[in-house]
């Protein structure tokens, strides 16, 4: 097993790219708003894209863009999400990638668009190319943590990753930002992640090493079970790195895969525990169902569940709620073989109910900041995990007055 | 069309039926928390019951005796759910119909017992008993109101409806309650609801009113989207208006259909305007979707939205979020076609944003107390209606609160 060695850096950490982020009063004043990341070459893409059947327009274009496997910048805004804006909202995103071709003297078609921030809004795109200009004079090696902030909406703090490895008896660097913490459930979230490595990876080998990794992480967290219309997550690959190119079915594409692997659980695991209002940071493992697509639904549903999140946020040891979702999500579950397990203590055990130290055991667990709970199904062979967190009053302030 | 006359008494509305609620401390003091519901003579029965896999002992035993079409009385409780309690669950739903039997003088096998509240607690039979004979003892044509008091759990009001129609020239009254404010999504909710009516009705006429009504009323219902263990919804038939048994495929079916439809939509509309700490009923009405099938998804996802239900809290004018659960709920949806409005202001339409005035006026029908959300899609002609709520900081105190 290949060892990850963490470095800072973030989004620019791996040679041959650059960041920034800026203020260009997209729709609030005093914040950053605009990042810009930049490889010194063009690089090899993969992306994945929302499965929202309203999608906004940086998606749509950003979907054409990375299907040709390059791309050699990234121009993200976190004021105007630029959704549901018609051919007006198109025209806007070609704009955009256009006039930021232009400010960094590269061909319009490498460079991707990506916005977050309120649907049906139009973009202020005055705003946004002043913005570009000054991002683009921005941009340095540090840039990373300032990129890291201009992407937040109602993230409480930046989001980055980066790690070491060897590859091809080379040194390479993996790093990445993310942004998101609510309108968040799996098959991606209101999240943009961007990644960024100087290891040479082909771009079949790298869309191949992203699905894998998407599925374990961003895949798996809940905040709240939205889903929204721009969730993008790219990664650029510039082979800065000198390394020989990283195929799929050989050994160097596993130990890359487990990197994109790592780096993308890492940052999944800083939007749940970011999550809107969030207290609590809770691991769901559902172990014994009869196929892995089966945990899924079960880890999913009670992960989603406002009833087992509100029982989290309230240090309840109210264990029903949890297997009540399981029971409705869809999976095989038979409540006389269940287990419940919160962190080590057994709550429920195919049939025999918590007593009352049990429970003042399990209370005991959910003071922490950071639980699991632990499903055994016992019918199979099938788990899965999801990283979520409890629903407490925070959220509903956030998202009762965040606005339009 | 028949027209239905409102009428007072509840589930004991309809003659040859009485009903009682009573104090039995099954979990709190000071609360009524046991009910029943008798009819002087054998009736005809039909009952729907939760989808979720793991279902109460009371729910088990109840599928066995009403497949055979027949109940006399329903003995309920709201202290304790009888879930995951394993065989000593079901040897005590077994013992609450036999006793229940026993103090009525019928057969203990037309005895049905009902449960909601807390799961994984075994039943305190002893005071189960001790409420069944009081509650016995208080029976009365009037005490349907008791009755509907004694089933809430979370509910702030009991839940009462009855009308009188006329059916092969009798005046006939079918009657009803039910209980749940939290934990209700389609496909059931946590609630009990039971009808009662004095028509003479084939149990294969009853069953398909029933299934008729519940998909209309019941599972068109959205407060959190969880689905609880003890969903239980049975209507009694006893006969004693006199009038020609109704059977399937008459105009008499069509009428007495449309009265459990009536009632089952206004117990409905209760639960959804009482939802857990909801200050917004809404009704979530979506039209022009491919399919009937693709209208109920799009509107359940807009019901279920936390994002959505918080905007509504907040009278924020986020049609965004409307479309975008739209969006991914599964459903055909094209934003370049779509329209969307609040009661009947157009929010957006087919890629025209809402201006500042538009906005304005959207929020002035938020402020009230109910209003209508219409997606219409202008991609075919199915449709669907939810009744639903918003999302509050009183959702979060109330659930983070109840207790184990």
């Amino acid at each position: 097993m290949q060892s990850f060695v963490d470095v800072s850096g973030g989004v620019a950490a791996a040679n041959g790219f650059k960041a920034s982020g800026v203020e260009a009063g997209i729709k609030y004043a005093g914040r950053k708003d605009v990042a810009l990341i930049v490889s010194d070459t063009p690089a090899n893409v993969a992306a994945v894209y929302t499965t929202n059947r309203v999608a906004a327009a940086p998606v749509h274009l950003d979907r054409e863009r990375t299907a040709s496997g390059k791309a050699q910048a990234i121009l993200a805004n976190s004021g105007c999400a630029n959704a549901c804006t018609g051919e007006q909202g198109m025209r806007d995103a070609r704009e955009s990638a256009r006039f930021t071709g232009e400010l960094l003297g590269i061909d319009e078609s490498l460079v991707l668009v990506c916005s977050t921030g309120v649907i049906g809004m139009l973009m202020p795109l005055d705003r946004l190319e002043a913005g570009a200009r000054s991002a683009a004079s921005a941009l340095s090696r540090e840039g990373g943590a300032d990129a890291a902030r201009a992407i937040m909406t109602t993230d409480t703090c930046p989001k980055e990753v980066a790690v070491q490895f060897t590859l091809d008896g080379r040194t390479v660097t993996l790093g990445g930002m993310s942004k998101g913490a609510g309108m968040i459930e799996p098959n991606m979230a209101t999240m943009l992640a961007f990644l960024t490595t100087d290891a040479a990876v082909s771009p079949n080998a790298l869309d191949a090493a992203l699905r894998k990794a998407v599925a374990v992480s961003f895949n798996s967290l809940v905040v709240d079970g939205d889903r929204s219309t721009n969730d993008t997550l790219i990664v650029m690959a510039n082979g800065a790195a000198g390394n020989r190119e990283v195929v799929e079915g050989t050994p160097d594409f596993e130990v890359f895969a487990g990197a994109v692997r790592h780096v993308c659980v890492e940052l999944a695991k800083k939007m749940a525990k970011d999550g809107e209002g969030a207290s609590k940071f809770v691991t769901v493992r559902v172990n014994g169902a009869v196929t892995d697509e089966d945990a899924a639904m079960a880890a999913r549903a009670i992960a989603k569940s406002p009833l087992v999140k509100t029982s989290w946020a309230g240090m309840d040891p109210n264990w029903g709620r949890v297997i009540a979702a399981a029971g409705y999500s869809g999976a095989a579950v038979d409540d006389r073989r269940a287990q419940i397990f919160y962190d080590d203590v057994c709550a429920y055990d195919a049939g025999r109910v918590a007593d009352a130290q049990t429970l003042a055991a399990m209370k005991e667990k959910m003071r922490k900041p950071e639980f699991d709970v632990t499903v055994d199904l016992h019918l199979g062979t099938g788990a899965a995990v999801v990283y979520t967190c409890d629903l407490t009053h925070g959220y509903i302030t956030i998202n009762a007055d965040y606005t339009t």
